[in-house]
Formats: C-alpha cells, structure tokens, sequence
C-alpha cells in the first residue's frame, strides 16, 4: 500500500480508510526515522474535524523517534511552508485535504519552504514498508512546544509586498474564505495595506457549511451572485488552506487562472527584466505570450512536481504556478495565496485603477478546451504510446513537442495540444488552447480523431 | 465627572477623552470597593483595538483591591452575562462600545444576569467621587484565572432552543457578524441546530472593516442586496457584541423591530398562555395587539431600565426587549442577539416553512413615524412640562397615557404618540404609530403642532 | 499479550517494550469502544519524559471513537482521580508509572473517584485482544479541551480538612516531592493552612534527579539525613504521582507505613464512633488493635484490590488503605497522598504538640519482619496447595486464617503470619508480626519451615 | 516623588505606598514616551504576590502609548535582560524587588542586554514629573504577544558554557531556589550538563515560606545546615529573581562573594589573556590579586553603576560583578546567577576533582572587616568631605585612591580601606581588608579613628 501514499499533491484520502490514525503514527515514526531521530519538526492544521485526531497520532509516532515538535495550531499552508525555512526547523507539515470533501484529510510535507520532492517522498514511503522505525531512548523522547507564526509570516509577506505596491487607499474586497485556515491572515493581511475587506465564510468551520472547499466556477455561484450584485473592486476566494486563489471581478465573473498565471508572471519578470517562470504542464499559452514579452522564459513541468524544478534551477526561476497556486521565488519557494491575493489586490488598485476588469483587459482572453475521453488504467501506457507516436506526424507547425507528463505539442501560431491520462480516474484528457475558436476547433476535432484510434488501436492490442 | 459616567446602556465614550487607562483601573478599585475587596469577578471584551488595554487597567485596579478576576477573553456580550449567574461569580463585565465606533469602548455589567440597575451604577460612580478605595495586603491581592465560557453559553442556549423547536434541516441561513464577537457564537449554534450556515464579515476586526456595527438598514445595504440575489431563507445581522440582532427576509427586505418582538413575544406567551411582556417605551402597538390575542400582557420602560423591572417583578415577566435586543426569561435576564438569531430560524423553518416573508405575515405590519425637532438642552425640562398640559387635552380616544420616559399617549383604535427629549442630543422625538396611513397622517400633524407649541412657549419662558 | 495488561496497580511497563505509542493507542481505542464513541475522558500525567508522547498516541485513539478529552495537563493522580467524580466525565486516566524508573511509563483508570475493578480493565483487554474498536465518522471525531482542576481539587480538599482541624500557626514541614506531579500541591496546600513549608525535590523533572521516586527508606537517607539535623516538626515524602505518602519524624526516623495506617484509620473511625476500615493483605495487626479500640472493623483485601471491597459496600467503608495510600471515604475513593500530608500535619500539630514523635507515641510500634524463598513460577501452584494442608495444623492459638490472597494466619495474641508467591518474580514471601521479639523469633522460625517443606514437597511432585 | 524613584538596582518599595498601580501605569506610560509610542517591549516577573496587578497597570500604561508588549510570564531576571538583545526588541523589564521581602516589588529596565543607565532612569523619571504623555490613537494603541524564552536563553547558556567546560559525570550538585524565578531555569541547566541536581524550596511561591529571599548567611543556615551533613560537592543558592548566586562548600561553609568573584575574573581573563574587570567598589582586593596575575585589569565602579562602563568601554571588558552578581561579557551585559551557577559547576568538577573545597584553595582567604556607624543624612556630606581631607594623610603606603563612591584606600601591601555613606539609612559605612589579622587590626583601629573625628568635626559644623 504505502508505495502508492502520495499523490500529486502529498497524502489525501478518507479518515476511515486511508488517512486515519494507524498512517498519522506510522507517517510521524517515518519521518523521525528518515531524520534519523533527530531535528525539529512543524505540525500545523487547516479546520477539519479529524485535524487534532491526525496531529496527536502524528506527533507520537514523531516523539516516539526522538524528534522535536513545533505545534504551530490552526495555520495555512503557505504559513506552514514558510515555517519550514527558518533555521532550527527540518521539515514541517500541514495536515490537510486541501479542497477535497470533510471526510477526507492529508499530510503535506515542506522543506526549506518547497513541497517535499518525489526522493523524499519514497523515503518516507519505504521506512513504512520496511517498518523498522528509529526508536528513542527514555532520555532522548522528543519534546512539544507551540509557536504562533502569524506575525512572522505576516511581516515578511508585507516586506515581500511592499516593495511591489502601494496603499489600498481603502479599495473594496471581497475575500471568501471557504470556512478555511486562511482566515485570520489574507483580510488582516489586505487590512494592513489599508484595503476595505468584507469577508463571506469567515468562520473556521471543519464542516464547510459555506460552499465546498474547492474554489471552482460551480462551488462559487453564491459568491459569483454576490461579486455581481454589490460594489466589490475584487473578489478572492481560498480553499480550505489557502494556498489556492481564484479571483472574481467586479461583474462576478470567474477569471479563467491561465489568465491570472500570466499576470502574476508578467509582474515578476518584469521586476527583474529576465528570469524562467516554471508552470505545469495543464496551462495554457496566454502565459508563454505574456512573459516572452517582457524577457522571460517559460517552462512546463508535471503536475504536481515544479518543485522537482525548484531543487534544481533555484536561481534562475522567478515565478511559478499551477492553476489557482502562485509561487512566488522572492517569497519563497510554495504555493501562496495569501499573497497572492494581496499582490492582485496592489494591481487591481494600481495597474486597473481599482478595477479588476479594466486590469485584466491587458492579458490576452483566448479560447481553450478540456475534455476526456474513458481510458481503463491497463490500456494507459499503450494508449500514451500510441499517441507518441502518430502525434508529431499529424499535428502541423509544430513549435516543440514536451513529454514530462503526457504529450503536449506546441504549434508556432501559439496553439497547442496536451493530450495525458489520469493519474486517479479511468480517463485520458486533451487540453486545447488557441488564438480564435476555428483553430480550436480544428485541432480539437484533429486531437479526437487521435485520441480515438490511439484507443481503440491499444483496446485492439 | 464621575456622576455622569453610566448612560442608558452601561458606560461608552472615546478611549481618549473619557472611557481611557486611568477610567479602567479606577473603576477596577470602584467595582472592587463595593464589593469589599472579596469576590470574583468575570471580564469579557468585544474585538476593539482598545480591548487589551482597557482589559489590563480594569484588571489591576480590581486585582489591587482584593477581587479575583476570571477573564473571559474575546465573548460575545450574552456569554458574559449568563456568566454572571454562575454560584461564585459576583459580577461579570464586558468591555464593549456595542455598536459605537471603533474609536469609542465602554462597559457594561452584570449580576445574576442582568444588567446593573441604576443603584448599582451609583455605587459606583460615588466610589469614583470619594475616591476612597479598599487596597489589599500584598498577601490578598486578586488572583486571574482563565475561563473559555463557550461550551456552558452553548449547551445553556442549546437546551433552551431544544424545548422550543426542532432540527433545521439544512435550512440555508446568512449571518452578517459585524466582525464583532458572536463570531464563533452563531454560526456554530446554528450549525448544532442543523441549519446551513454562511457568514458574512466573519473575521473578528476592531476595524470594523466590513460595515458599521449598528445593524441598521442604512448599514446593512450591501447585505441586504446579497441576500435579495442570492438564495438564503433568512438573514441575520449582529452589532459588535451580539447582544443584537436585525433580520432580513428572503427578498432583501429589513424587517421593521417591533414586528420582530412581537414575534419573540407571541411565543414565549403563547408557551406559557399568560405573563408579562415588558418592552422600552419606544415601541410599537403590534406588540401589544399580538401580545393581548395570546392572553398575556404589555408593560412599558424607559429606554434602558428593563432591567430595573427584572429585579422586582422578575416571576411574572415572561419576555422583554428594546428594539433589537430581546430577553428571554427562560434562559436568563440579559439581552440575546445569538439566543434570538437561532430562535428565529427555527421559527422561519417550522412555522413559516423555510420562508422569512411567509412567517411574518403572521404579524401585522402598520405605518409608523419617527421625527425629530430642536430643542436645546436648557428648554428640554419646560417643553416636556408644556407637553404634557396640553397633550391630554388635545388628542381624543386616549386608552391610557405612560409618562416613565416621555409622554406616550395610547389611544383605542391601537395608534399612539410618544413625544420625549433625547438624553445626549439637543432635540425633541416623536414616535407615532397607526393602523392605517390617514390615521397616522392626522396623528402626525396633530404631533407636530402640539410639538411647535409646547417649544414656542418653552422658549418665550 | 493483552490478558495481561494489568497489574495490581494499572498498566505499567519499559516505554519501549509494553507500554509504547502503539499501545497507548490501542487503549484509547479500548476505552472509547467500551464506552461506545460516546462520552467525556480526562487525561492527566506525571512529569515522565514519555508523557506527551502517550498522552498523544493515547487521545488519538479516543478521538477516533469519538470520545472527549478534557486535557488535565501536568496533575498528580488524587486530582485526576478526583476529576472522575464529575458529573459529565466517564472516566479519568493518569499516564503514570508511579514509583518505577524514568524509562517505565503506565496508565491507571478511575471511575467515579476509584481505580477500575477487575471487570473494567477485562473489558479494555478484551477490546485489545478483539482489535474490533469504533470508529467515527468525521462528524463525530472526540474534540479535545483543556481544564485545569488546580482549584477545584484543592477546595475540596480544604473543605475535607478544615472541619478535621485547624490552622497550623507556621509549624515547619519539610515536604520532598520526588520531582513529581504533587509539586504545585502539596505546598500549597500547607501553605494554605498556615504550615510554614520547606521543600525538596520539588522542580518537576521526568529525571528524578533528586532521588528514586519510590518513597522507601533506602531511597530517602539524603532526606531522612536532612530531617535529622534541620528543625522540621514533620518531613513528607512522595513518590512520583503523589498518592504515596512516606513520614518521616523530627529525629530522622523513618516511620512504619502501618502505624501511620493505623493513625489514619482511628482518626476517622473516631468522627464516626464505627465503620469499616479495609487493608491490603500484606498490613500488620496494630491497625486492627488500634480500629478495634475505637469501635471500628478491619477487614483484609487482596494487594492491588481494595476498590472491589468499594463497589460493593461502599457505604460502611470508612477508611482504607495499602501502605503508603491512604483512601479517605469522606474525601472520595481514591489514594491521596496530599491530603493525607495535610492531615498528618494538623494532627503533629493538635494532637503532637507539633511533634510527629510525640503523635506517634500513641500509635504502638511491634516487631515485624518480612522475608522471601526463591519459589519458580511452575511450582508456585503447588507450593501454595502444599501451604494450605499444613499450615493450620502447624500454627497454634489461630483466631482466624484469611485467604484472599496467598494465606494469612491471625493468632489470638494478635501476631500473624502471611505467606503468599510473588506476582511478578520467582519468589514465595512470608510476612510476620507479633507484640514481642521472642514470639516474632518462634513464629519465624515456624513459618521457615512451613516454607521449606511446603516447597520440597512442591519440587519433588 | 518622581525624582527619587530609582535607587541603585531600579525601583524598589512597598506596593501599598511605592510601588502601587498608579505608579505601574505611571512607568508604562513615561516609558512609552521616551520611546515615542513606538517600538516593543518585554516584561516578565518573578513570583511575588503582586506581580500579575503590576504587570496589568504597566501594560495598559505602555499599550495606552503604542507600544507593542512581548509578555515573558514568570522568567528570571537574566533570561528577561537577554531578551532586551533580540533584534526587534528595544527594552525588557522585569517586575521584581529582587531580595526584598514579600510585600515590596519593583522594576527594572534592561536595554541591549544592560540595566538601565543613570540618563536613561532620569528620562522615566521626567516624563513621570512632566505628566505628558504620548496617547495613541484607537488605531494604533499597542499590541501584546506571548513569548517563552525559556529554550532560547538555555541554548544561549548553553553556548557560552560548552566551550568554557565538559558534561558534569553526575557530579552531585544542591541548587535552593528562594521559591523565586530561577526555578526551571538552573536545575534544567545543570542536568542537561550532565549533572545530578537535589532542590531545595523549588516551588515558586510569592510568600517565600522556605526562607528570605536575600542568599546570606543568615537567612541560608538550614541550607548550610542540609549542605554540611549530606554529600553535595556544591551548593548554589539564588534569591527570588535569579541574578544572584551564593556558595556553599561540601562542609557547609559559606564562600565569600570576593573569592568567587575572583575566581570567575581568573576564569575568564585566562580565555583571554588579558582584559578589563569591573567590580563595585565594596569588593576587596583578592580579585585585584589574582586577576593581575593572570595578566588583567581591575578598576572599581560605584555601586549599582557597573553599566555606566559597559556603556563605554564595552569591548575592554572581560568580567565584571558586584557582590553575589557575575556578568560574563561573552554571555551578556546582564547579571546572570543561573549561568554563574552552571560554570561554577563545572569548575568544581574539573579544575577542583569534583571538590568544591579543593577548587577555592586556588583563591587566597584574606581577613575582611565591614562596620558602620551612626551617621544622620544631613551630616553626610560634611563627614566625607572631612574624611576627604585627612584620609591621605593619615594612612601610609598608598598605592591608589579611588573616589568614585566614597573613598577607597589602597596600599601597596594589597590592604584596603573603603569608607562610604549609605544611599539609603543614615549610616556611614567602612569596608577593610588586609592579607593578615594585625593589619587588618591596625587599619581598623585607625580607619575608627579617622571615622570618629570625621564625624565629630562634621556634628560640630
């Protein structure tokens, strides 16, 4: 089992059958055995009702090893991350299920602010399998101690902000925050820079009576109706731990997060003149538009993985980004948005005259389209090998082809075409971007002729 | 000075000027003094800037006198009062401006529940005066302990809101919080009683960021246009300390107070089939027509002395409220914002099948009027003395005629008059209330001249 | 393993062998499922270095039934035994090893005031062997808070003591705490009735640096040396969780824990003019010559069993006690070492002239003696079986033979023999008692013998 | 009153008369305003009965201002002067009257890790005489934070003391703790160096029941007494705030302070090879003895006023103390008896086998003589201007004369006499030391002499 522990984006799963207190104990006593019994370690929560439950079993398997606890409470991810890049600190983990239902919980791991890489992860993943765990002596039992992040984190995201932007000069926004660990930190955040915050879902509430977590166009009608209804600049909204953003504008409209990637993008690269943003494979190539523009380079990595890129290439990235996750590089390396908000709402007051609209107006809008076709897991890999290779032959114009994780090929008119199987569901999906809808169109009928006899080729197999 | 310190509603006023450090620790040693120097005594705050500091100076002027101090920490104004019916807590206090502006806080007290009656008050203010207080030997002083009074208000209210109605079936309910204290009060009640919650200004600010904490219609537009666009089944709205509570209907319509006590009122009568219901002179005939019709009975009391009935006639009087700010007998002599909020929404669900509107077509709603003329504080005693020579000649069919705070004039056919003087403000109010516009349309002429005349020969005096 | 999880006194084991995380998780699965996922557990623990990381392990198996935990902190087991008498709570747990060494850690259940009876800690290991727990679903996960029961302990404690005696007008105590959880208490309880104390011992410290935390003769010569050439009317010696009270008398002199059984008994049985007093099988008759004189009754338990004698006639129990434990009915129906510290100490005061020797002077002091023959655990059966057939034939004058545990043989001059096999070692123990040398020495000699030939026959069967 | 405030060590009194609540506010408002309502600052406490009333007054008085509070909780006073180096923080203060009885407090003030210098007391005691201070507006009155600085100071200590001496062999050591701050503090620093630790009166406690406070002789004869007949290579003894340090030797002796001042001046000059030691001008010559011979310096400041020089010539210095107080200039300016202790310790194990006998046979034992008599204030300053005049005259072999707090005469032979009027009774005070009894005897006789005339010829002035 442990061999398949982490997904894209750490451990989730239901609290009954995967995530429960036998793995919290079992994950605590691996990451003691893999620090070798020594070191400190962070443990924060986001508002679910099983989030003590998982940090007590979680901190005895810890302390069993020997290590040290910082228990840092009910904090968001990007403050968590944050926590494991001072000094003292080795590791520290959120225990979260991000957006996913109430039943559902997780373990996120950070190391020197980034997401734990996928070595790391097998190391913990293969201390659980061997179970031979580091056990202390009576004398060396590791100790708890608490910590309160806030400030810390607060200060050094109003320094990060504030040699970006200016005062809100009392700018009206909305911030819903999912019921979530973002809580006390984006509307004091947006306070402190003199915006007027009026908050929806502001109570922590591990049952999430306000919406669903997961800050989708659907989960968000309430909030869309509300956007469009009252006098609001900008409307943010978290998921449960507030790394995620999704941004509404002043007509309640959703804003498409390619289009917010880019804008974040531009912003950084600008500041430096150069630089390599780094976005996941799925995002569209209004982004790769927007940063040549202004000196950058754009690369894309697996879902799930720019960290692997951050291990790498620190010095070079400036910014990164899967869809609603902005990463910050002068920040530090996780995904934020509690910054991320602030730093929109410093645009929207700045750049769009205190309009999210009028801002928007200057990235591109360009179509796109998603769609799935069902693909049982044991035909996957032939499915993905047929694609590799009919695709370069029947897809013209081609400007690069990326195979990190699935095939996306890239045309020299700014189109393009990712055609990849699920990692967690019986599908393969095509994503398609393009300047005008009769392009898109076309490579889309072009991808589902592809991807139809690619199938039915391994279906045959 | 001192002798003026209490107004209708405890003491409020800017922390600089008047409610500031050295106001704190005197009436700390006050309060310890006419308590002899034994005791304990409960604090609570609301979410105020000025809080901690006035937490602090209150805490050592109490602690030098002998007294012990439980500090309630960040609770809403009805948690602090049930706190003071506890065996052992002699009076309980919250630091709270209620719905004043931020720059202003205050304080309220409270013993067995209630509020401090005005001999109380006095006792205070004329320790201030002496300034004569008890302090303690080093080896008496005044101990602090901690006391989270969440989980006691809660059961309390939930027990109280079980006799009288049933489980809300994810009825969907928004709760606009003032950034104020009820905070984790009301959602989490409402939740208990199976309602599905959204929240609005949510996140406790001393900046009141969101709106002014006076929930009235004049500060609550954003709110009612959220909930007339969007799908909630009723709307609630707090000040800053929850003592509170203004009501919002499906379509975005602010429902008039006195029809809202009317409704409290009808059903603790109607449990009962007799009592006494007792409201501040300010309100309205429905009240008395709603109240009457169920067998009980209306008394009236000036403006911020209900609670000098309580003390004496407290086993008949079934249900009392200012406008906003109802009392329930069965659960206890203060004001209950939070107790309301989740009452209401019983009823909403029970009895008006999940609709606001449809409930309160159950209480008749009249035309009504309140106005306003100069009138200088020097002429205020003779214009009242002139106003009620004239007024019982001038106005017919009179049922009775009330003279605790004001002349208020009843007359058969249920309209009535109230003409008083404002007790912080240089003018003169009339109330006036009728079943029908014509009626209410004379009553006001009839007012208003008998207003001109009373002030012309109180100024020619 | 799990049908021998208990001892006679609790859980108790090294914390890396038996009592580890995985075991103080699979208690708290135990628990919760014997009380059905439903009801209040309080949580207390000494300062053992592995105290947080059970309590940890320990209240993440009880959330995950849905059980709530009151965390009582750092307390000495009077006061979390205490605890269990709460109207709301179910059950109270000490993490404690009580006298063992620092690498040892255990747990001890009480309900409604008194340790588990036999039944109850069958259920908790049939529940481990059956490894079939509850588990809640995420809306019912346990929830955790905290309670300090400090003041709520000592006032009841006082309330015990004040109607027993007076103040103790800064008669000098020296108290050695064992670094261990009575640390806040017992001081402060003399404090409170006007003892002058001094203490030793006395920084929490899951080390005991200062000593061994049994409170034996052996491990206290550093304090005995101390109460020797200092000026302390009494000296009191816990051990590490404060039920076990050692005395120690102004010249040094370590006192036998019967005779301070015996003090404590006739103390009560006085205020009641009868009742009946329980002892373990192992204490010596002077208890019964002392009871007797008052107008009470002693009756004999099992080691590790008084509280089956409570749950069953708990009305007639007035006092009770094994050594070093005293359990005061009126107080509740625990072993408390602190109160029974206070106690002791208004006694030297009234009753002693503030002299422990001259209050000891009417508490008789006979010889005794306690021996023990290697016995294997294969022939302790038989070796008993053998004891049985003969011993009442052997020894002459015999008033009565008890056999609850191992057999005691009571004379009519008021000597006894005891000879029982160890529970936990390869050992067969004779304890005697007499009111001179001459008659311990034959009854000793007798007993040798009894012993040896008992034995030989067991190893020739 | 204002201008007498501070004496020299802080402020100190009565908290009915002196140090009372009104003066708490008063202080936290004068120091906001030297601060100019900006910045933050700590505070902590020691154990004292009114130290939660006084920590309440000065923090409102200080929040009143705009000045941000990190409170420290109970805390010794060297662990609070270390946190006055934290970079954010601009002052710590205590609430303590050190050695003072029970029913006194205080404060004083630390800055970059020293006391306050005289100009910095004589700001607060304007700012109080003035009357007028700075009042923050409602948006920016001060904030208060919690910090436990426990584990930063003991890593801080720990630092320093690991590369001045190895682990302790569980070398026994005697720590009586007054029942003051130093509680967890030097026990848990000991141990963790590895030595066995036996308290004495360890529980904090306001009331001082195990002895006074001040660690003299006097007050210390049953500690002396416990160090005599039981095995301890050391005995350290602190008072109520842990900036002081007393010795006891295995055969229960009291060391004098000068020894152990020079015994640390050798200590730290050897690290270094050369470097300044400031000691108070009442300390006696061995110091100058030994630490010349290690190659240092000495020079003599007033009392209470080592600070002035740390301010000055902060890098010259190596090691400096006034009776009973050490201040390592590698570990802070502030007087640390906690780190003082552990060091000590170690030299005891290393440098004297685990003897602290053995150890000060190193540092010479010098006959010493410390008188006064009557002297009334007003006749003060005639009596030192005429002891002035003839003292150079009348004492031969004069090394040096030092004048900066009365007149010290050194000789060449090492003798020395200080004579001195008190700050605080109406004494005159001398001080004499020689290196054997009949100079000692003919310097007394004749420092009498010049007293007696002295004081005659003043009276008749």
């Amino acid at each position: 089992m442990s061999d398949k522990l982490f997904g894209t984006s750490g451990i989730r799963g239901g609290i009954r059958d995967k995530v429960n207190t036998d793995l919290g104990m079992s994950l605590g006593r691996a990451l003691g055995t893999t620090l070798k019994g020594t070191g400190k370690v962070g443990i924060g929560t986001d508002a679910r009702t099983s989030r003590v439950m998982l940090k007590n079993a979680f901190t005895a398997g810890l302390l069993s090893t020997g290590i040290d606890i910082i228990d840092l409470g009910f904090t968001p991810m990007p403050a968590v991350a944050s926590h494991s890049t001072f000094d003292d600190i080795d590791v520290s983990v959120i225990i979260t299920a991000s957006h996913n239902p109430p039943g559902d919980n997780g373990f996120k791991f950070f190391k020197e602010g980034r997401e734990f890489i996928r070595s790391e992860e097998a190391s913990l993943e293969n201390a659980i399998t061997n179970g031979e765990f580091v056990i202390a002596d009576w004398s060396s039992i590791g100790e708890i101690s608490k910590y309160d992040i806030y400030e810390t984190y607060m200060n050094h995201a109003l320094k990060f902000l504030e040699v970006r932007g200016s005062k809100g000069d009392n700018m009206s926004v909305l911030v819903d925050l999912a019921n979530g660990a973002a809580v006390p930190y984006t509307p004091s955040l947006l306070t402190r820079l003199n915006f007027s915050v009026t908050t929806i879902n502001a109570h922590p509430d591990g049952y999430f009576p306000g919406r669903f977590a997961e800050p989708s166009p659907q989960n968000l009608e309430d909030t869309m109706q509300i956007a469009k209804n009252s006098d609001f600049a900008l409307t943010i909204c978290h998921d449960g731990d507030g790394d995620r953003l999704a941004v509404i504008d002043e007509e309640g409209k959703f804003i498409d997060q390619n289009r917010i990637i880019a804008l974040f993008a531009r912003d950084e690269i600008r500041r430096k003149g150069e630089g390599l943003v780094v976005v996941s494979i799925d995002t569209s190539s209004v982004i790769d538009e927007v940063v040549k523009a202004e000196g950058g380079q754009v690369i894309r990595a697996p879902l799930g993985s720019l960290q692997e890129v951050f291990s790498k290439r620190a010095k070079e990235v400036v910014f990164s980004s899967e869809p609603w996750k902005p990463i910050f590089s002068d920040l530090g390396w996780w995904m934020d948005g509690i910054v991320g908000a602030a730093r929109l709402a410093q645009m929207v007051h700045e750049e769009g005259n205190s309009s999210c609209l009028e801002l928007m107006k200057s990235i591109p809008e360009y179509p796109m389209l998603r769609e799935h076709i069902k693909c049982p897991d044991k035909y996957k890999s032939q499915f993905m090998s047929n694609i590799r290779e009919i695709i370069e032959n029947e897809i013209t114009n081609i400007d690069q082809v990326i195979d990190v994780d699935g095939i996306r090929v890239e045309r020299t008119d700014g189109s393009y075409v990712l055609i990849r199987v699920s990692g967690t569901e019986p599908k393969a999906r095509v994503y398609i971007g393009a300047k005008n809808e009769s392009t898109l169109e076309k490579l889309a009928n072009h991808a589902r002729e592809i991807m139809k006899s690619s199938l039915d080729k391994a279906l045959e197999s």
